[in-house]
């Protein structure tokens, strides 16, 4: 997408094989890029969050695995890195997902042949998330396309949770990419960002992509968001997930949950976009069974943003020595979900 | 309560008819007292939230009044003083009852007696709220005694939003007095402490009330809430109230809606502790009739606390620009409420 008047992807490979990544980690006060070019680099890029979401963090530990194999292609190379790119990150089911097709993919080939094939493997990852993420983007652009025509052409309100855009994502992003077409396509849309305490990602990351291409949008808090509904404010909540169960609970950021109750409660459409990766078909009841990553307590305790002299710094917002449970992620029960937006179209739940 | 080893109260009248408050914008980080002398001086002190809470905020304003008859005790004075002062903030109503309180003492009185009868008057209110906040302790009590004994006498787990605890009130709070009488009996509670953004009331004034009390509590994140509740690690909710219609429905801090369909939806009970002061029986429908006050856009996107050098610092947390919509208040209809504690008792709603 647009980034300083220029198309650029979240990850981009050099010509040398290494993969160049958008550091997300002072978004949006500076724009910096970093180079990957080691299984621990990829890693830490991962855990510590210089990169997100859930297609995005499955395409750097591809890569993670692609930097493992060129500086030693065996079996248990290979193996080692595998369950130590696995674990970055407990969440997502797409992490799981990249590092299997890398694995089914090399595992049978000679071991001289596997650096040129894992590169290979790892781009075309990249150009598939693309593909796909324009696929949903147009399945989703039909859904905002429909309530436009049958409210008189009245400007869309799509309230979103987290940042499932271009950012997590090669291009375009999963949530975000019905809102970059619609927008594209002319169709007004305005979208409610929630801030997403902890990490902010909607203030820090979903405002400064729709801002950067032009999207009308509004910074609210988490909490406001049943208040909209209530009022009439939200036509429709679109986000992304980072797993979904075969009978289609959602799990995503904390608190999306939260704004699917408003949602339903107030007879507003709730649709998760997801690529077909993001189905985890072993799991039925997405509460019992997905396993929630608890985080550092500094994600609550601290914050970092712009002095008025211009200077990042970062302050504790809180007393010390607070007991802080930090939860990444909750589950929505499909029977609140309206329907899930894939790169196939719609895909129907059970329970809906 | 008791604040560095002594029991004190938010508000506090000197021996010269002024009023000593808490002045909570740099809590927790300092502790510091203003005194109000003025019409004026009340009236920022509610408007710029140096003080706040629905009960503690209809007390500054009545000492609003008595200052304003101290310097002029005509009906012309008192009338523009009680205008200028109902306006400060329009969502609660103890704050215009708090004034009614007092115009209906002191427009009959001889303007000679008023400014004495105003200070009895405002004094008067202090007392009653710590008597009223007190009985609220002992109904709320009742209720978490009862679930301790039903379930094996395990420690009883509490989730409150924003702070309606002593520094919301004179002394005591509403949510909160129940778990201080709670705790005081020996009855191990645990409290999930809603961090509470924009203003983030949880994080800086219930986790600091809390934790000087010596209470176990545990901050989380607004986004939270829903999570644990469907993880069974709630066992009731107590929130405060701003303004409380006929029915029932709960005007409260913004988000209170999204923790009380969580409880709906995962069998836990959600009750609001208000003074009956709180109810407006003028109202049915709170969300189409309670005026929901906006506030200025810098608290979701500035943000204050402490350096690593120990120093008090602002920074901004977001591209600067951003469109924002800081909602402070949301409804949260009777038919999600299990019940409203007050000084008499349990409310019965009509449609629980």
């Amino acid at each position: 997408m647009i980034l300083d008047g220029k198309w650029r992807q979240s990850a981009e490979v050099t010509p040398d094989g290494s993969l160049l990544i958008l550091d997300q980690r002072d978004l949006p006060h500076r724009i910096s890029w970093v180079t990957l070019t080691t299984p621990e680099q990829a890693a830490t890029a991962i855990t510590e969050m210089w990169t997100r979401g859930a297609p995005l963090i499955g395409i750097v530990a591809a890569f993670g695995l692609v930097f493992a194999v060129r500086n030693n292609p065996s079996d248990d190379n290979f193996n080692t890195s595998y369950q130590y790119l696995v674990q970055t990150r407990p969440t997502a089911i797409n992490l799981a997902w990249a590092l299997n097709r890398m694995r089914d993919v090399l595992l049978p080939c000679p071991v001289s042949d596997r650096y040129a094939v894992a590169l290979e493997t790892a781009k075309q990852l990249i150009i598939e998330d693309i593909e796909t993420n324009k696929a949903i983007g147009r399945y989703g652009l039909e859904l905002i396309k429909k309530h436009f025509q049958q409210h008189n052409h009245k400007p869309v309100n799509i309230l979103t949770h987290c940042n499932a855009g271009w950012l997590a994502t090669a291009d375009w992003g999963t949530a975000l990419a019905p809102i970059y077409m619609a927008h594209d396509a002319g169709i007004p849309v305005h979208v409610w960002v929630d801030e997403t305490r902890p990490r902010n990602q909607g203030a820090l990351l979903t405002a400064f992509e729709l801002t950067n291409h032009g999207v009308h949008m509004t910074l609210i808090t988490d909490n406001a968001g049943g208040h909209l509904m209530q009022h009439g404010l939200v036509d429709m909540c679109i986000v992304g997930a980072d797993r979904v169960t075969k009978r289609g609970d959602v799990c995503n950021k904390i608190g999306t949950y939260l704004k699917a109750l408003a949602a339903f409660d107030n007879q507003v459409p709730f649709y998760a976009a997801v690529p077909l990766s993001t189905f985890d078909h072993s799991l039925e009841d997405g509460v019992k069974e997905i396993p929630i990553e608890e985080r550092a307590a500094s994600e609550i305790t601290h914050l970092s943003g712009m002095t008025s002299q211009g200077e990042l710094a970062e302050i504790r917002l809180t007393l010390e020595g607070l007991r802080v449970a930090n939860y990444g992620f909750d589950v929505t029960p499909a029977r609140l979900v309206t329907g899930i937006i894939t790169e196939r179209g719609m895909r129907a739940l059970p329970t809906s």
